[in-house]
């Protein structure tokens, strides 16, 4: 049983009101009054899981605090505020001071606050709850992708997995993949920025071909992606045609962009969001009524998506 | 350093609304309007720690949610939502089984509503986020305990103290002491009623001296208090007789009882609210305005707080 079967199962309970939305996408969504929803997500880095021994507290805090935002971008939302349970095996001021300080910094870039938290002895992990606020009945869903949509692609994905490849392999990833595995940049602003532009958008955490398949699920609906127009940086353009390994492409994860899709009408609007935020959209397919994932182009390894269990 | 300083010294960034606060009472309260807070708490259960290594998914699942309940309680906070991070060592479906399904009887009762997760695979451990909603500025605060307040405890404590003590001496507790220290009741019906009532609040999870330190230190004030007032159960009270060991009661912690103060033009509502709630209050003492806390009774034995580090 995988994380999504595991959580559809067990603790889809089903019981919120209808205009609020529980488990089962970026985050859950909860009505505060006539106005205002609030969304709320949470994630748990684990060392050696999420990310390798030995990484920095600095780089940890970053990625801790980033993921979670992604998920509020995925929805469009605006972050509030964060708690952070934080598990240490002792207590060490210096890796205290860094881990504190990067949070904080980062914090502030995305203006958004710390408000609780519990500490605790053990094994390393670090659990953070973040919460934006959205107008009622805003929010970007998964489940509202259109046949004959555009689905599109922020910046470059890959590059985060083929660090942690090259990393599993005893190899030194190039700064650059490194700092987008150790410190991805959450998309917090197109996310606001695509609320009213964009029908459906997930943050690509998992892999593309598993996020873009959970609006596709969610939706009821297909896609056709075409590999030649997936964005790749020059390194895992070079990595893939060497190997033939799509997989860092399609099923890599920890990339952390947004993967969203827009009707034809709103194309327009799209441009000037790309031209605004100075941000790389690339249309790397389009919604389908045939059910699937349809790969264009010259590909024919499987990939396997990452499984939890 | 202990947990509290660690906290105060690398997390409270004290950059709120100057209504909010952050890190420092049972809850954290955010601005969401003019009208409501809301109260957000979290909570990590650790096996080994905070639970023993055997201890049933059931009581794990109630352990987790109560705790976080009860701090909800502690503020006068309405419960609404939660998110769960489950860290799990494998797939093991009766566990999940047993786990789901108490925590979904519980916050049924509780009328709470799980809205979202993460699950992750690792040593075993739970960290629950429970939000609540409350009218803006009437939470109990930690620091609103005025000299010449009544100081009072719900129900009894020290009998998960006990319990805890004779596990890790490798005694078997009786089924009352257990049902204690595995299935906390949450005060949040009484939390609820002593909002306009009470001054300062707190639940007692790390022991009551340390906990009322809590309240005496954020109010700048003291207190004395009656050991022969203390609400002891029988069998924690042979105990004491038996051994003189008053820590149990003053630093046993996980008892989740509220303790709390109230003004003496205040005491004919809490009567009302005793009588209603068919709940037992204690009185054990009074606000002093001289600092640290006066013990009256039959006392030399000293108790070390529990620390986290």
């Amino acid at each position: 049983m995988n994380e999504f079967d595991l959580i559809e199962k067990y603790f889809n309970w089903k019981n919120l009101n209808s205009n609020d939305l529980g488990i089962g996408d970026d985050c859950a969504l909860v009505s505060i009054d006539a106005h205002q929803q609030i969304a709320t997500s949470v994630d748990t880095l684990i060392e050696g899981v999420h990310f390798p021994k030995g990484t920095s507290a600095s780089d940890i805090a970053h990625k801790a605090l980033a993921v979670n935002l992604s998920d509020l971008a995925a929805m469009g939302a605006t972050p509030k505020y964060f708690t952070l349970a934080l598990t240490l095996p002792e207590f060490d001021e210096s890796w205290l001071l860094d881990f504190s300080s990067t949070l904080r910094v980062l914090a502030n870039q995305y203006q958004i606050t710390l408000v609780g938290g519990d500490t605790t002895k053990g094994a390393l992990s670090i659990t953070l709850n973040v919460t934006g606020t959205i107008s009622q009945g805003r929010a970007l869903l998964r489940s509202a992708a259109q046949a004959g949509d555009h689905i599109f692609v922020s910046n470059s994905i890959g590059d985060a997995a083929l660090a942690w490849r090259q990393i599993q392999q005893k190899l030194t990833p190039s700064d650059q993949l490194l700092q987008h595995f150790n410190t991805p940049n959450p998309q917090v602003e197109l996310g606001c920025a695509l609320v009213g532009v964009a029908n459906a958008c997930i943050d690509i955490s998992d892999g593309l071909e598993q996020d873009l398949g959970h609006i596709l699920k969610r939706s009821n609906v297909g896609a056709r992606i075409d590999l030649s127009q997936i964005p790749l940086n020059k390194e895992v353009q070079s990595y893939i045609q060497k190997t033939q390994d799509w997989c860092v492409a399609l099923a890599g994860g920890d990339d952390y962009e947004l993967c969203f899709s827009v009707a034809p009408e709103n194309l327009e609007k799209l441009k000037a969001i790309e031209k605004n935020l100075k941000i790389k959209l690339s249309e790397i397919g389009v919604i389908t009524q045939n059910k699937g994932i349809e790969r264009v182009g010259d590909f024919d390894k499987k990939c396997q998506s990452y499984q939890h269990f």
